[in-house]
């Protein structure tokens, strides 16, 4: 991509858990340039820093905290948003945002199972960005990228779904705290224990993970056909999901072609060199007790899945275990390598894209 | 039980993590009377208060905590002796101490798996114990108890099992930090973390699980004919192992049926009221959240397995959560549980073991 | 105390965490019967059971469970009330009931620096329970317990107030999570954490301090003539606040006295045999890393202080740590023994209290 | 400094928890290159990768893994060396290679008291470092960091001192569990617990604040006139100490003054431009509920101290707490910052340190 200057970009739901990531990814990307961050009305009109409760480690990038906080709805000075919005109010404004001309990349759960929906990873399904030709807004579009525990999962299913065709997925999740958003799990709650449970989160990988693995028809997406059974769990984990995974597959196949497989895994966003883009995206480990939240999931910027333990299962045929970023690559980098994506393909014109030097200040 | 006084007996290995247990679940024992701990060469001859770092929240019994250590070596003033030794010594030293004519009942994994060694849960497989009749020990005899993450599994499988027959089961675990021992886990590497490997643990869960649910031959014990898989997580919970199950079953079954024979069961150890036995053995509870680790592991002192999330699984047949304490279900009670069993059924026959009276000080 | 039945008793606010403790504590109470569980208008009308989002390892006695709760409103069926109601609506509520006739026994902070209303810790000024006569509500009356940080401290000051005098006094604590009710602290912000700040702590500790141990006049209590310094920290504990304290003192006094005085504490709700008084209310302790949070908080069934590491200080004096559950001694627990003290001094007659047979169901 | 190539340093102890922060700090230096790591004789001869349980984040350096482990003993291929070495070898060791001819730059306890040792925290007492002229080692020189909750606290205390005087210090840690080493504290010992003692620390803050905050002399460094009250405890943060901290001032000063004096602080590392210099030194910040350990500990490369909630304290004159990262500033990050120092100012001759040129392989 040659830009002549960065384009302006919007987050929509900027102080919550995924928003100060949107906002913390986006505050040095070569790309795209924050021009305006929205909360709910309540926030409206406050400086961003006095309205957010910051919470990554990394310090909010000055300039960012100085930015007026919008309300969110149609009429923001730049087309392309990204949507960190609360699935309560996701639905109906994202639509009325992309009938207003926005391009709208949504971490939202609302629209992802919608027909005319593409539900992105762009490593695995870049093909159904096509889909979003089928919207009728008014030369708006929304994309989605799928649940923060899905992403991990399907990273690492593709190249095995590829390779061999998987028939029967079993996952068995343990989930960081982060994943629930602000103010999210009570630390009273979760102290010194697990909860086996979190709600929707084992229907939306069973739903999510077919309809990315699918295939793209004429008639929309038909979802992948594969049994999948998802546990969930919550964790005291800050950021990181952990996944044990076995998997059936259509052909036989050895434990080396299994892991040659993973090892060998790259995508389109590898060949097209996106800004966000990890090298590789599937990260095979050996040693045996890895991959593990803290120390795994940082990779390549918190964009790579980590694998590991590949081994065969007494029951399905491989089992394994995968590690990603749930708040990066699980959701605000996800979305972000989803614009990149469409940039760089065409679907987003760059040139109709406001450019971003009236945004500076 | 109708005994004249309790009767003395021995815990082997009585400053580690399990040690400990033993000596606070037997410290108000109504059948049995701690007479001797023994420790390693380095703690012998030293108060048991002094040389055990005491990490329980129930204070340590102050007559107990005055005993003097022993050396773990033959010749001691009991017959009946609770393991709870270091796998490096345990095999050795129990066979030499069921040879001196010592009942050792033994939470060591060395000896689970030996033929003529019951390994057993009394809910599941209380006639196995007719295998210790085989050994050759001169008049003593070693018993088992499997592994803490298998104790909670079995406890759930068997009704299951009894009632429609397994043919797969598919486990993964998130275990606590006590089931590591002493010092066990460093803190450096489970903070914020996930470790996802146990060492050994995953072959002993696919390993001991069958000879519980097996059968009982004159040759011995035939493993249950299931194929069984385990995957073993550390997760950052004091104790309490919480493992989410599928399982396939031999015959079809209705969810109404499943959930009747787990509410359902009840055992030997329930029909003898044996002191230590939980009723029921295994608590299916409703809410959609439950079981927790913090919150169902103290159920029925600890001895209960608790059963949630009964569901239809999408590529097995039924899928849910068992939790279980593992210090104390799966470990020290789960001894004590056996030797009740064992006194119970007069396998070790009361009358020839010497009574407490001179045990006292 | 010879009671003919259990004295019929309400908690207000029972679904919250104090609440809850207050239930869990009552539930197995010699003296005290709970009639009555109220909570806000919109839990009203429905089993407690239900409403209650139950957070306690003990479990929830089923006959309370099945209480139907009523709103808080003057007419509720029993004289005597234990308020955990939050601050934002105690103050007129907890008036209005007084005035109404109840005996309110109140953890919430609002009435506790009024000047007739008796700001107690049994053990160390039972006697300020007279400024209860000059309130002038119509029979009915407010009694208060001190801030959880508070009464773990004073347990540990009172001793050596009364031995050499307090001059000065400073306090950092490490305050666990359940202190902050429900829901609380969320999990992404202290975990791997500390938050060195607690709206209001400092300012209670500070004065609340001064009050309890602080003298009865003809006039209302005069505040002890101390400085007092508070600095407190949340830390990821569950329960039992740990505090690290430095004295200065009146009168010169070896560290052997300041112990002995420690050591020897005993009060009125001892020597009265108090249902809740622990014996002893101090616990001094030899071991040089202790008290702990999670192995000290039990102690006298969580009703103890518990004081360690005693030695010099090169600043002020002494400097020592001390723990209390914050829950239990420093919430539900404390008032309980407030009202046993009531009780048992004739302060709140018993002969008045309607008896409990009829408020059994 | 304008290097013709990177000086080539070893690292001692290398496998531990502040050998690894050395081996990452390092990593990218602009000064300095990793010639040569050190361990045990059990690691000696292994590659770094396959000895090292590595702990941190960041990936281990490729180039850096592939080194062959060397024995810690003289003849080592660099003059400049940085020492993790645990405090039972530490002592002789370091003195032997002194004697050998090396510049020993220690995180060791050892040598820190040593009449001719300068401990040194460069934004405090750099002039120290002339004490290092009286060592009699054959060429070489030992340098040393204070202990890691001693560096934070200096760092706040020094613009204090410098501008007021200080005559009394209360400081209470709440310590992070990397500031154990490896394996450090047992996680069944600290989950869901607080433990108020860790074995020497107050010791050590207790004096060495007095040596670093002291005045050279011919004679050696007089220590400061200061009372020193430290009380220390191990909390559940992976890294970050915070400290609750109080003083009193020689000279009266306004809330004002005092918050200048923090803001303002600058010193000879920061004039210099070392490397590693953060800006500034002291972060003085105004949320209420700052610093916190998570949020702030990566300041300027977790090499700032972080003070917040400076305020006027009852007992003494002011009160703040203050953060910093304890094994980057207060232990590797810490002596590397002095070995920058060292150089800068000439002590260790550039020109006298063989260049890295020959140490790539």
């Amino acid at each position: 991509m040659d830009l002549k200057a960065k384009i302006p970009v919007g987050v929509l739901g900027a102080t919550g858990s995924v928003g100060q990531r949107f906002v913390s990814l986006l505050a040095a990307h070569p790309w795209f340039e924050i021009a305006v961050l929205t909360a709910s009305e309540r926030s409206a009109g406050k400086r961003y820093a006095d309205a957010v409760s910051w919470g990554l480690d990394q310090p909010l990038d000055s300039r960012l905290g100085a930015l007026t906080i919008e309300p969110t709805r149609p009429g923001l000075p730049c087309q392309l948003l990204f949507s960190a919005l609360d699935a309560e109010v996701a639905g109906l404004l994202e639509t009325e945002l992309a009938r207003a001309g926005h391009v709208v990349v949504s971490n939202a759960r609302n629209h992802r199972m919608d027909n005319d929906v593409p539900l992105i990873v762009p490593e695995v399904n870049p093909d159904h960005l096509a889909l979003a030709a089928r919207q009728t807004h008014g030369g708006g579009v929304i994309l989605t990228n799928p649940n923060c525990s899905t992403i991990g999962l399907v990273l690492a299913l593709a190249p095995l779904h590829r390779s061999f065709g998987l028939t029967a997925v079993q996952v068995v999740t343990l989930q960081a705290l982060s994943g629930a958003g602000l103010p999210g799990v009570p630390s009273v709650a979760i102290h010194d224990n697990v909860i086996p449970f979190i709600s929707g989160e084992e229907e939306k990988m069973e739903s999510e993970t077919l309809k990315v693995l699918g295939r793209l028809t004429p008639d929309g997406v038909e979802p992948a056909p594969i049994a999948v059974s998802a546990q969930c769990n919550r964790v005291a984990v800050l950021d990181g999901h952990t996944e044990c995974v076995s998997v059936k597959l259509a052909r036989p196949a050895g434990e080396m072609e299994v892991r040659a497989a993973l090892a060998g895994f790259s995508a389109e966003p590898q060949r097209l060199g996106l800004p966000s883009a990890p090298h590789p995206p599937v990260a095979l480990v050996d040693e045996r007790d890895r991959p593990q939240a803290r120390l795994d999931r940082g990779r390549s910027g918190g964009m790579a899945a980590t694998v590991g333990r590949v081994r065969p299962c007494p029951v399905l045929d491989y089992r394994f275990v995968v590690l990603s970023h749930n708040t990066i690559r699980g959701a605000a980098g996800g979305s972000i390598l989803i614009a990149e994506l469409a940039l760089a393909k065409g679907l987003i014109p760059a040139e109709k894209l406001p450019l971003a030097t009236t945004a500076r200040r």
